[in-house]
């Protein structure tokens, strides 16, 4: 009997989702959630229901876990809830500031329903969280430091475009080489934002735009680019097609720390990721957290939980045993 | 209240977890056991017992968890399971191969005193281990790799010591830059033992010793440096004094694997460690896994487990909240 996901939203998360179930064996994908006219949606996976939105409660028996595929500033914040008074969901809800706020909301409709939720997996809130979680705990006394990027920034992309002139633009997060190296060091550095973090944009700009103009209005931009050392290239819109159309994304956690009776040994622990694809990866850490929600709520379990309150092996496909015996 | 740790053998290891309590202020050391005479042991925190280990049975309402600093040889698989009975416990057990057995030894020990004990805690076992198992779960379809150093190795260093003519002698394991490349472009590479690790040996030697001899004999010696490629260094007992008395060591665990309806997609996880002194790491580990173990047993959990079965937020002295708040 296999676990029986839905997916709610699709987008490329939620093809993520759909193209990281074909890789778990112990699962299938039952139904697509779209707030779109259903019969307009084409999916990748035959003789998989298209259902609306409005409909979906008419599948709680249906499905084992919900995956939300919306997006954190209005999608989650309302959905998750919702959802998760009907059925063991995982979302990947983003807004750091706001997560409190969302555990709260998400944990008294999961109890309500006696279901599981689990909020904020992907890699940042995920992966970069449990390395944060685990390096603090192991080096009390040190330092922290995460990096984004290579990578692609959607929130920065969006801005430029929002520059009058611009017709499309797609903005990478490029972490700062000197920066990681001095980290690297075990010499916890104080870095500024600008000494962490370069930002390079490719802008495709109408025929008539003033590009001295948008580029002025790029740098100068508050919050978004003008503490960081950015660059602008104008470029074609062909060229933004073949040379920018992928979203791949990134980052590294490190934790220095010391030891010793008189701190004199220095320890360094790193953690990095290179992804060719920011959702197909998301999906990816989604999907291992969907197993791990329908286990905790098969053993009785209920409430909000993050990456941090779930044990490792409840994310393996493999039996206990294996794991000791092949991982441990 | 704190919780009450002891020590259980006072090694490198066993210092270095006294050095790592003091790091976490809601843990206090309350004895140290060993098997020589208590009264010639000398130990670095004042005010702490110093006992016989044939004692350590008068302790069991002292101690709220002991750490076991003995060898996986020959001491862990007696001592664990014996104490396990007794106390929560946590070793460092680290011979992968009977990790199983010892599992089953250990479990019904501590189901037979209501007690927690988590085995195999370090850094390979434990947090490489953690690595091993969130990147595979995460990315299904894709290849482990595993290097370690640069750092010392203990057996090897041993083995080079029992050759005729050699007075002391220090073994470096170091990873092979160009494999950590290969494998680092994702590229998946089959990689031989020769290709992965390189090993350099310092090493002091009689005087009337045949130099070229032992150095035959190091670089022809099965198991141990038959397969590698071997570097030997004749230094002075001053020199091995003054550039080699540490005890460094490290690694790295990579993820490679692929995503999307096509697998087109590559993602490289990557986790390092960079240690000044492998037996301190390891204890730091330790400690926060001891404190996991008290939570645990205090929620009236017991039986054996490994870091692959304890939530990440057991590890920290932070509340929920706290790390919700400032790691997720």
């Amino acid at each position: 009997m296999k676990i029986r996901i839905g997916i709610f939203g699709y987008g490329n998360l939620g093809r993520g989702v759909e193209s990281a179930i074909r890789q778990n064996p112990d699962m299938e994908l039952v139904a697509v959630f779209t707030r779109r006219d259903p019969s307009t949606l084409k999916i990748n996976t035959e003789g998989v229901i298209v259902a609306h939105a409005d409909d979906v409660a008419e599948y709680k028996d249906k499905i084992d876990v919900m995956i939300l595929c919306g997006g954190s500033a209005t999608d989650l914040p309302v959905q998750t809830p919702q959802l998760a008074q009907l059925f063991n969901v995982v979302d990947s809800f983003d807004t750091h500031a706001k997560i409190p706020e969302h555990f709260e909301n998400v944990d008294n409709a999961a109890r309500m329903g006696e279901k599981i939720a689990v909020i904020s997996v992907g890699w940042d809130p995920g992966m970069f969280s449990l390395t944060r979680l685990y390096s603090q705990a192991v080096l009390p006394e040190g330092e922290n430091y995460t990096f984004w990027g290579k990578g692609v920034s959607q929130g920065h992309s969006d801005a430029i475009r929002r520059i009058d002139g611009v017709l499309d633009a797609k903005q990478y997060t490029i972490p700062v080489d000197s920066a990681l190296e001095a980290v690297r060091s075990g010499s916890c550095p104080n870095l500024t934002t600008r000494e962490k973090h370069q930002r390079e944009c490719f802008v495709v700009a109408s025929e008539d735009a003033d590009k001295a103009l948008i580029e002025k209005q790029i740098k100068e931009m508050p919050n978004y680019f003008a503490d960081y050392d950015t660059t602008v290239h104008f470029i074609s819109a062909e060229e933004l097609k073949r040379d920018h159309s992928g979203i791949p994304h990134g980052g590294f956690v490190f934790r220095t720390g010391k030891t010793g009776f008189n701190k004199e040994n220095n320890h360094v622990i790193e953690y990095s990721l290179k992804l060719d694809s920011n959702p197909e990866f998301t999906s990816s850490v989604i999907v291992a957290y969907a197993r791990a929600v329908y286990r905790m709520n098969n053993s009785g379990d209920c409430g909000c939980k993050t990456v941090l309150d779930i044990a490792p092996s409840m994310l393996s496909i493999k039996t206990p045993e294996e794991l000791r015996k092949e991982l441990l």
